[in-house]
């Protein structure tokens, strides 16, 4: 797998990383960056990340074998839109974004049909750290891509995908776009979706200053997610409203049942949900 | 600050700790442990937690300078009643409950008002381990323990626990029993809740399996609480579920809030949370 020429719009943790993890892997021509803010472009320039930039994007994608975007999902059209006149005949395009049905939905509105050069991803690995300073080459290492191929993508755009993901380090699965969402609301946008509320009602009572003194080390842990990014978050919201909003009342159910047996003194109900879940956890993981 | 005779009543991960702890400063001539399960005692005398036990509390009591009660919130009153007429005159009575208002009203219930020489304590420590194997002397040091005195505590009695946390290397603040309650259901008893509560809706999910498979880094960090022991949590939540309850209502109120922002697509509203939340994070943490 080797890519001539690399185009990544959006360079920041996941941009950054993966232009890293193939140059590394000398498994890449020219990485070429692309973006709306100048001075983050230069920063990847100067960083060793990409080798030039371009904030004009039809200029930026002329020549690209892959284009990479990497922007927050509420860019996402504007892109496509930006660069649908523009991307070669061969050149292979592919996101990143953490919901699949909504970039799907705008390539479609852009392009008429999704192209069959088009292969949308979403590479489950991230910190709540953000932006190009970030980056690293391993950060794709023995995590999980998931790729949602459509009717209309070709198998060699697929494939060339999927080996660019490998040659990063990542273990590459297939899966449905509805699947992933539902998926992906469950395990990454619920968890998020808890930890920014719960840090936020605590933030709110009157003596919030206290509050926060006694917030001991398993609550450090269970907020850490709550330092990410609000603008990306904000955007995955909105793109995967549906099955969030699901997910947010099946949990909301589950929460106001167990507060019922608590109040209720229901000794057996609550440690019947402890008991489960803890053995669900400890089966997970050996932590 | 040296105690003659400790009696630890409950030799698990904190009482164990404290024992380690205790000897490692020569702060304690002689640990008496006690308990219920004498597999567990003879371990903690195994591993030389402590010098000798006593399975029969009233015999385990006699002679103890100081007696620390180990046991779930849910064994307190039992353990109470079990002593109240063995312990000697100066002995110096405390345990280490998460909620202090049960603990206080089992005192008064057993010995009908609370003795000058009972110092209700809770060392915010510990860890998703539990047991005496788990136990090591520096589990206090850089924590905070909070003592709640009554009006009736003598101030020798709660110098004396106080210099004994201290010598652990803990940092002791005292706090009024009601506040210590709501303080813990906001930073502790409700992150638990939500933790056990989030990992048993995913694991009642058709397809568990998979989303399992899917959860990523954040996940983990998020759901470990959720692996402590669910026979202590459940005595918890019972013990302080006035608080709790509170704290659950006005999460699930904020819950519900932001989810009718994500339905109606009100990013400012979205927006606004999730950065008054990062704001509070990071400013609480630097990690």
């Amino acid at each position: 797998m080797f890519i001539q020429r690399l185009c990544i719009i959006g360079v920041g943790l996941i941009g950054g990383s993966l232009a890293r993890a193939l140059r590394q892997a000398k498994a890449v021509g020219e990485i070429v960056g692309a973006g709306r803010r100048e001075a983050r472009l230069r920063k990847a320039l100067e960083l060793g990340v990409i080798d030039r930039y371009e904030t004009a994007l039809p200029i930026a994608v002329a020549d690209a074998d892959v284009v990479l975007v990497a922007v927050p999902l509420g860019a996402m059209g504007e892109v496509f839109a930006a660069i649908a006149d523009y991307l070669p005949a061969q050149c292979v395009l592919t996101d990143v974004g953490s919901a699949k049905a909504s970039v799907v939905s705008e390539v479609e509105r852009v392009f008429g049909r999704a192209p069959a050069n088009f292969v949308p991803g979403h590479p489950i690995a991230g910190t709540e750290q953000s932006g190009v300073e970030a980056s690293f080459a391993e950060l794709f290492q023995h995590r999980r891509v998931i790729l949602t191929p459509l009717l209309e993508t070709a198998a060699g755009a697929h494939d060339l995908i999927r080996e660019m993901w490998a040659t990063a380090g990542a273990e590459v699965v297939d899966m449905e776009v509805r699947h992933h969402d539902e998926v992906l609301a469950a395990t990454s946008h619920l968890p998020h979706i808890l930890a920014y509320t719960l840090v936020d009602t605590l933030a709110r009572l009157d003596d919030r200053a206290e509050i926060f003194r006694y917030a001991a080390g398993g609550f450090r842990d269970f907020t850490r997610i709550a330092s990410s990014d609000p603008q990306m978050w904000h955007d995955i919201c909105l793109a995967n409203r549906g099955p969030l909003l699901e997910m947010i009342e099946q949990f909301s159910r589950d929460l106001a049942g167990l507060a019922e047996a608590i109040g209720r003194g229901e000794g057996d109900a609550i440690m019947a949900v402890f008991q489960r879940a803890k053995h669900a956890r400890d089966s997970l993981y050996l932590d």
